[in-house]
């Protein structure tokens, strides 16, 4: 009996040639961990001419995408391509096919990963998607399995190295936002259009897939609330640091104590003794306080092409155990509809902001009592003159909500004497849950 | 059809109580991802009267194991009493009588995990261990599976939860070791009996276990250098500060090029910097370089009823779900025959070590000398005078080798003007293989 399992891969880019590479380099110790030879028999490129840093057999590349996740002969199907179009319908197309599916797809399993994981489950089919968040880092599964008994209070991750890359350099070097940006950019650590990762997009997709995870339920995009690290400025970074914080580009979750989840995605201050504030460039974190297990922290490289096919080889040869042991498939279904979210009105948390004033007498006092009347007191705060008359003040609040000091702001800006107020930045104190 | 998992526990001690108020506690949200319901009908314990922290229906508990292990009743035996006699007897029986296994025990997968998990595997039958290592720090499985597909070139983990809550205090306190003990031992955080943790048995369980999974051969406990935490000195804690480093008790295993690997438990001087530096108390991590995957690290809380109960969970969960499907059993055997080991002699690393002198002239030249016979060369020393014409000198070495380096150290203890050689102490500079 022909007992090789047949391979195709979608996407030979940054991600699929590492895959490539993987199998090539530590076939014999995949193969003996896997039970069963491993053949990648067709592979699904834009461009079949296209120049590589893998040498792959011509007739294995085809354009025809469709072709592949059509192919009786083919029993796995890697999706490297990214993005819901044409990803969601190929891979959907693959496991009604009766095709064990492997993704790296952070966006695909966000907004999809409930229907397909159950359309798997269903057909008794596989479909792993470690490699979808923090690259090399085993996350997804771990929560799956070896935390399943614990009820997860809070999650906090450090999920988009580019973002972290820009973030740590800033710190470092006292440069601006979009300066290092650039740099990311010309060096590739950065894509030339950089939306998706600093504005929080892939932050969000990826919170989104472990909340969804933890809480058993798919968490709707909708209901995250999402901010970008384009408003944080060099002061910004001197501040945090005087006070004792860095700042990070956190994903967010905890659990309410009504059921609902609270999700978010912004820049976030975090004591410099939080285990997150040592998470420097481009390697990603991800911190959880679940009721028995307690504080956890996993680390490591979040992307590139090495530690993301280590993750994709991971859930491969686990399918393949699986087909050795004839198990009718180990996709573990999300529980059904949408989970509840919380709006971040509802956020209690601390706050630190930076104010422009002219210097006149009586600046503080009237300042304060704005604050004071939205229930924001304040917990540190710092003074310096600035030239011809002016200052500016930053300020560290106490634990306040979310509605009241975005409206303390709104009236901070009425105020005539003030001429700026900088975007606030959410404080963490790294408390357990 | 009744579908209850039925469970028997033996040993209810501290991580028998958590798992048992875990699944109290959690109990609806377990059923629903266990998709079984899960039922403890037997507890077998040492005292039928003592006096516990859980409520256990008296007719649940008994002292004698073997009817629980031999009860057609029950399907899933979970092993929490440690030790090798009874345990090992006892986790064998129960596979034999066809029930899957959950075990917290090191020291029995240490010694005997190649041989249980054949037997398991032979048998259809699930064998997990998650609770064996890191406490509730998810290790074993995302060994076995999310990183399958790499060449681990090296680990190094914080093992020992007592150990590390030693070494913190001393360094925080700048307190001797034997106060230390003492207090951890009036606190609970050390047995009376410290044997187990302080001389690096209870480490060496574990890194053996890891090793075991990620070079898939059974590592031999005879092949393991051990030391333990008796020799570490406060003046030791106290230049190892000065120098820029932490002390911290590691369980190492490195991939040598000749495919042996070579494993040690030693108390190790390690970059402030690095991640496992700001392990502290009574927290465990692993830190591992894999050749695709690259640096990870796993922290959290590695021991204790809670953090243990979580792992036995996860596993138990698992193990439900793996009936749901009708798999044949998730056990993963290892390789035949044991892994070869290379002996310590063969280390390369660096070393620090501390000497007392008669302040003399030449001394430190003839002292050079001899350590440069051995091929050791210095990369940074101190020197001090002590009362009394006496001096102290410390030595940080280039890397060397431990045969050449041992014969250094007693060669210098024949040098008439040596009064005192402290133990040495590695030292790991955290590069990645």
């Amino acid at each position: 009996m022909d007992t090789r399992v047949r391979i195709g891969i979608l996407g030979l880019g940054t991600v699929g040639s590492g895959t490539f590479r993987m199998l090539e380099d530590n076939l014999n110790m995949i193969t003996r961990k896997a039970g069963r030879q491993l053949q990648v028999t067709r592979i699904g490129v834009r461009d079949v001419l296209k120049e590589r840093d893998v040498t792959v057999p011509p007739s294995m590349l085809t354009t025809d995408l469709g072709s592949i996740v059509d192919d009786p002969e083919i029993d796995v199907v890697i999706e490297l391509i990214g993005g819901i179009d044409p990803a969601a319908t190929l891979v959907e197309r693959a496991l009604r096919n009766g095709k064990h599916v492997v993704t790296a797809n952070k966006e695909l399993m966000a907004k999809h990963g409930s229907r397909l994981v159950s359309l798997a489950r269903s057909l008794g089919l596989d479909l792993h998607y470690e490699a979808a968040v923090g690259g090399g880092i085993p996350l997804v599964q771990p929560l799956k399995h070896q935390l399943a008994g614990n009820e997860v209070l809070r999650m906090m991750g450090i999920l988009n190295g580019t973002t972290n890359y820009i973030l740590t350099k800033m710190a470092d070097e006292g440069a601006d936002f979009a300066n290092v940006l650039k740099e990311a950019q010309a060096h590739g650590y950065a894509e030339s259009d950089p939306t998706n990762d600093v504005d929080g997009f892939d932050t969000m997709y990826k919170i989104a897939v472990l909340a969804s995870i933890a809480f058993g339920q798919q968490v709707p995009l909708e209901g995250i609330h999402r901010e970008g690290i384009r408003h944080v400025t060099r002061e910004a970074m001197g501040y945090a640091d005087r006070l004792g914080y860095r700042i990070r580009l956190l994903g967010i979750v905890e659990a309410l104590p009504d059921k609902r989840i609270l999700v978010r995605v912004h820049p976030t201050m975090i004591p410099k003794a939080h285990p997150l504030a040592s998470v420097n460039g481009v390697y990603n974190a991800l911190w959880l306080n679940g009721d028995f297990v307690g504080d956890l922290m996993f680390s490591g490289r979040g992307a590139g092409a090495n530690p993301t096919a280590s993750a994709v080889m991971g859930d491969l040869i686990d399918i393949c155990r699986n087909l050795v042991v004839e198990g009718s498939g180990s996709a573990i279904p999300y529980g059904e509809g949408d989970i509840q979210t919380a709006p971040i009105d509802l956020l209690i948390t601390r706050y630190c902001f930076r104010v422009q004033v002219q210097d006149r007498p009586r600046a503080l006092g009237e300042l304060a009592t704005v604050l004071g009347n939205f229930g924001v007191s304040l917990a540190a705060m710092e003074m310096r003159p600035l030239p011809d008359g002016f200052g500016e003040m930053v300020f560290l609040t106490h634990p306040c909500q979310e509605s009241e000091f975005q409206k303390a702001m709104v009236n901070l800006q009425r105020l005539d004497f003030i001429t700026e107020v900088h975007p606030a930045i959410r404080v963490e104190d790294g408390r357990s849950a």
